[in-house]
């Protein structure tokens, strides 16, 4: 309890929005998911759904049906009859099970509708759990509410597994896309340099729009100079191609095979999108680049969807934290709040720990967080160690020592 | 003992090669890895040298750097010292540890310095893991040694992905890729469902340019009607556009999104790979077909390179067997046996059992193992429960049992 306390007092405090005495809740409780599923988006809704079914107050629970369309198409799952063993395995199932979509009330129209929808429906409380996009949904219903004199109260769960929203020190569903990226490099590397023979160069393309945290994580499992990845480029620094065909020379001359995952989208120095100079994506560009400047044969790696499908590298901890901040968004509501989403808050000190906490709608969608500078090196091509700090002890179990040969290999006659 | 002994029963009896009582082994043992590597040809490996350090009569037990090539750039591993801790990790470890190529001995001037080598370093042992193109170089080495009347003793220990070596009742290597694909099907699958408001389809494309063994592996974690995949095409069957539109109509109209699983390697009714017609894959053909026949949205995915490398869903009763034969071929040494691959042999009955038995050489490389009839549905867009009964016991642990909603949505004001 030594550290919960540490990190709440190292957290800024909330003073709007709380009722001091909270009353008791009464009503229907809507919760939707939106944007992208990841492995672990329906692990916070086991959290919601395991304490919002033991408060009396709340009469029943929906489910939108992908995402807000299900306000509007008006079918809704009834969730409040859900036994324990559907929760126990919705921690565990990959998908968003309501079901998600970009759908989005943006017209008086639709905010009309919206409004009879919660009225008719005695829906006082949403939990809705998504990404950046969400949120501003959720708090743009959150006005609306307001400006229709509708008492609803509205609570955000993140889920992100490009890590990007702010405050939260990361975001539930980052955590076990990253595993999955750190294992893939692993089997891939190890590939690679079973197949030296064939190819010289792999290049893996990890998802990242605008920062570099997926692509950072292929670090996580490299334990001695040769294991993979040797080179990570962010979209956070900018992408020099005359510094980067240097930067393979020098690894290549010194291992006979050679590593790199690059974020999607990675940036030349006139802020132009390498991805926009083949149509076949950077990765293939870049192969074709080492192939014609240094005679290199590459192949590439797309992990595509599997990073946030792939529910089989899932991280205990991810799935405990998720469930975790689902439980706190029931509990917040309880207690009186809204117009919040829940954080992950990290104590300071040598062992990983972490609470929830909370921060206003309009903190969390004001930026977008990419890598800060003090997790990339100054090179620009590679993370540094406090990245490792930072991320190693969100993948739950260890990755594993894999075996090497304890001799270079002799000349025999 | 029985299962056991059933299966021995079952086996024919293979006469020649066999000596009655064996002579003590003096020399030295050569182990190599060809072809594609697996999650658990290093757990081949393992295999061997844990039986052969045990062995007196082996002096030294040398590891070919990258297949036969290690032949004859001269620098080989010295392997006899590596501990049983690094025999654990290699259990474990994905790739092929000592280097794979597709180098081949076939000129003459190769086979007299290949004698020459064997000679000079006094290997009279060589165990080969690898596919068939290997077990094809084994016997061919063999005979060379023969025709130069050097006494070598050659042993094939069997791995493929793609489970295509006959006699054998299935390959090392290809239970834990199953895996991989079920699991990556079960996420894709549940990635769709979640996201129907975006796309229609998803088709996955999964290796295998003769045989669908991978690709039937895709089935393995359906547990419902709504389960992916829908749909399998496998290149044993003629693919008719014609049926295909109307399989997937049938199906997409019940469940309003649906997920299909190919191997890369269908062919049309006129015997053409169905990849010819598109420089994107089959996979990206089918899904511009659909929507210009059907207008309906889809997503590619490709396994790719994963299919062998990703070494975190292996299946622990595939690295046990792979361990197992590997053992097994220092076995068969020890008692006279040469030109001979190691089987895995299934014991008839409920249970799963399975004994290392072996075949001659000449019959494992004689023909391909493609899916037999009885494991594809007379329709030829799924496999049948015997593919089920032959592949989920080879998966290890049990896949989950996922979550499902217990209703369908309910229509509100």
């Amino acid at each position: 309890m030594e550290k919960e306390q540490e990190v709440n007092e190292n957290k800024q405090e909330l003073n709007e929005n709380k009722k001091e005495a909270h009353e008791k809740l009464q009503g229907n409780l809507l919760i939707g998911q939106g944007g992208g599923p990841t492995s672990v988006i329906n692990a916070s809704l086991a959290g919601i759904l395991s304490k919002a079914k033991q408060n009396e107050g709340i009469h029943n629970i929906f489910g939108l049906q992908n995402g807000l369309e299900g306000i509007f198409v008006k079918e809704l799952f009834t969730l409040s009859k859900e036994d324990d063993e559907f929760i126990e395995k919705l921690k565990y199932t990959p998908g968003a099970i309501l079901g998600s979509s970009s759908y989005k009330v943006d017209d008086p129209d639709k905010e009309a509708e919206l409004i009879k929808f919660f009225k008719d429906n005695n829906i006082k409380y949403f939990i809705y759990i998504g990404g950046q996009d969400s949120m501003k949904s959720l708090d743009h219903i959150s006005k609306v509410a307001k400006k229709s004199e509708y008492d609803l109260k509205v609570i955000g769960v993140p889920k992100a597994i490009d890590n990007d929203i702010p405050i939260t020190d990361h975001c539930p569903g980052y955590a076990s896309a990253a595993r999955f990226i750190a294992e893939s490099t692993i089997g891939a590397g190890r590939d690679l340099e079973a197949t030296k023979s064939y190819d010289d160069v792999a290049i893996m393309e990890v998802m990242g729009r605008n920062s570099g945290w997926l692509a950072a994580a292929s670090s996580l499992g490299r334990k001695t100079v040769d294991d993979a990845p040797h080179l990570i480029y962010l979209p956070e620094k900018e992408f020099n191609e005359e510094k980067f065909l240097q930067d393979v020379k020098e690894i290549y001359e010194e291992l006979q095979f050679i590593f790199i995952v690059i974020s999607e989208g990675i940036k030349d120095t006139e802020g132009k999108l390498i991805a926009d100079k083949d149509p076949e994506g950077p990765a293939k560009y870049l192969t074709k680049l080492l192939y014609q400047e240094m005679g290199l044969k590459g192949r590439v790696h797309k992990l595509g969807a599997m990073q946030r499908s792939f529910a089989f590298s899932t991280s205990q901890i991810d799935v405990d934290e998720a469930f975790m901040v689902g439980q706190q968004a029931v509990t917040d509501l309880e207690n009186g709040w809204s117009d919040i989403m829940i954080t992950l808050d990290r104590a300071s000190g040598k062992d990983y720990y972490v609470v929830t906490g909370r921060t206003h709608l309009a903190e969390a969608i004001k930026e977008t967080k990419n890598m800060p500078k003090y997790l990339i090196n100054p090179e620009g091509n590679f993370v540094t160690y406090a990245y490792y700090q930072y991320a190693y002890p969100l993948l739950g179990k260890e990755l594993p020592n894999l075996a090497r040969l304890s001799g270079i290999p002799v000349i025999l006659t």
